[in-house]
């Protein structure tokens, strides 16, 4: 598909609507930290807490935290707690969240390229 | 290619990196009103700044002019002033920002399965 094509695509679809789909996405990736958590958690099947923290530099917990908060809430993040001593939570992505992965693919693309 | 292929694809990766490419994408789309303003200028070929702005409900002009500007300086929107009276001023997406039209793309396909 070329840009053409794809302008004519959107070109009638609306962005001003409270429940415009793409508006959602992008309200879910607005999140300073969203796309990057996404990607660490691209790579294995399940990330600890502080596994995730220390792969993200400049992360603070309280960020880390409410960043898979709000990615739990979209359905993108699963959270699994294991009732041991200590509590271990493991974050994992969904079939949703896994499914992002063409768009993280164009990005990279773009990026090679551009960046 | 599989979510498989893509993790083994990205599994080496670095984002730690200051110069790591996809995190400077994310930093451009990081801000909250980025992907909206890319996207309304996707649909014309310019777009003067009321335009814009009457397009995308919720925004304000200084955070509209915010994020034009940091649009501008990643050479993803052109900006083109003409010296008229009142100065008209359009702006529109580069090659590089039209480049981006596979990413958009990969979203709505994602969107419109999931949310």
């Amino acid at each position: 598909m070329t840009f053409q094509e794809y302008r004519e695509l959107v070109r009638n679809q609306k962005t001003d609507q409270e429940d415009c789909p793409i508006q959602k996405l992008m309200g879910i990736f607005s999140g300073k930290w969203t796309m990057t958590v996404i990607f660490e958690l691209t790579r294995e099947d399940t990330l600890r807490f502080g596994e995730l923290k220390s792969r993200i530099p400049g992360i603070t917990a309280a960020m880390l935290s409410s960043t898979l908060k709000d990615l739990e809430r979209a359905g993108i993040v699963l959270r699994t707690q294991f009732d041991e001593i200590p509590p271990r939570v493991e974050y994992a992505l969904s079939k949703k969240g896994k499914d992002l992965y063409p768009i993280f693919l164009e990005m990279a693309r773009w990026a090679q390229k551009y960046v």
